[in-house]
């Protein structure tokens, strides 16, 4: 897609596109931030020190990615807060509809949810300029929760072979969550949207590469859960 | 104090010496894990966004220092988690009977119980060679938390005069509670309270001492709730 990508000029000479970076932005550094908070209680619920340790290393580590998107939409003279506030209700919304009853609930959506999350980013990535492109990627790299999660979660089920059935239908669900408050956010955000469909002097992707796109996040999406050993 | 300080070289020669870092790095260490969940489950509260990234901005900051103890504590051949255990119940006691109902509530709990906490483990750095104090009083600095808290309560004040009254019973409650918990751990363990009391080859300080440690660490408790404009 990188012939369709605008510069990093049309940052300062196309208002709308300029508009829709500081919405990824917006969007991306209230997820990181919420990210952040949710990683944070699931250390208060981790059983032992260490993987409370490990928790709270990632937390951080998502805080990290949060100041990296907050310090560029300073640069880009966009004010932080502002930019994140129409994100706020979905995010929140979302982590109302899927509070994990227990700990093993909690890993599986920082696993399934945050996945689909970047992979979905990282798609977006694709139709922005180069600068703001290597910003995304970067806050989209596993920290390593992955491995730390799938170890943990395999291990769960082959305790009590039971939590799978409960964990495969609590992953649907997160994952239904997360994409119906992506389609609001959509809706609601057309600067946002014109960077997948286009804007007035850009052109967007066709629909069958949109299909192509849903396609692969699907994908991920199963490889995700099979690595969790979950059904899809 | 320092002429009754150990040298470096006490941690390899006098066991029970080792055994006392041992337990105040351990204690300190899950301090700072449970001041990095509790700051970040305020973030959660925060009515800002602005205020979200304050407070989890510090709650990473706790986290760098639990770090640096963990990693003490390794290079003492110490396990972290292992030092760490024998302070958890009194941490996690602490946390359930002072869980603030509000945000405000949190604010006052880390300003004025971090605060003592923060001066005790600071008056116990004069017993400890130079090695562990330098580590000891890094972990113990502000951390910026304190200008921000002062800001935000007296600000809930001006608004609301009641509010007051409630948070200076809760200041007092939270600081009962800390003290509490700190004889329990006195108490339980002999090891980390011959820092204070002296060991066989080791002097200890004296009564009239440890009264004025006491007025001092009361001193600085009435400063901060002043500060708070609450209430001593």
């Amino acid at each position: 897609m990188t012939d369709q990508a605008p510069s990093p000029l049309a940052l300062e000479t196309d208002p709308q596109y300029r508009a829709a970076v500081v919405d990824l932005l917006g969007v991306l550094a209230y997820g990181e931030l919420s990210a952040f908070e949710r990683i944070a209680a699931d250390a208060s619920l981790a059983p032992t020190i260490d993987d409370k340790d490990a928790l709270a290393g990632m937390a951080t580590a998502e805080y990290r990615h949060f100041v990296a998107l907050r310090d560029r939409l300073r640069q880009l003279g966009a004010d932080p807060a502002e930019s994140m506030a129409p994100f706020r209700r979905a995010y929140e919304e979302y982590h109302e509809q899927t509070a994990p009853s227990d700990w093993l609930e909690g890993m599986v959506k920082a696993y399934v949810g945050d996945g689909i999350g970047m992979d979905f980013y990282r798609e977006i990535a694709t139709y922005v300029d180069e600068d703001t492109r290597a910003l995304v990627l970067s806050v989209c790299e596993d920290l390593g929760q992955s491995g730390f999660i799938v170890d943990r979660v395999r291990a769960a089920i082959q305790e009590d072979p039971r939590a799978g059935g409960r964990l495969a239908l609590w992953g649907r669900r997160v994952v239904g969550e997360a994409l119906s408050q992506a389609q609001r956010v959509a809706a609601e955000r057309d600067a946002l949207s014109t960077l997948l469909v286009g804007g007035v002097d850009r052109p967007g992707t066709d629909l069958a590469e949109i299909g192509r796109m849903l396609a692969r996040l699907t994908d991920n999406h199963s490889r995700r859960m099979s690595a969790l050993g979950l059904a899809a």
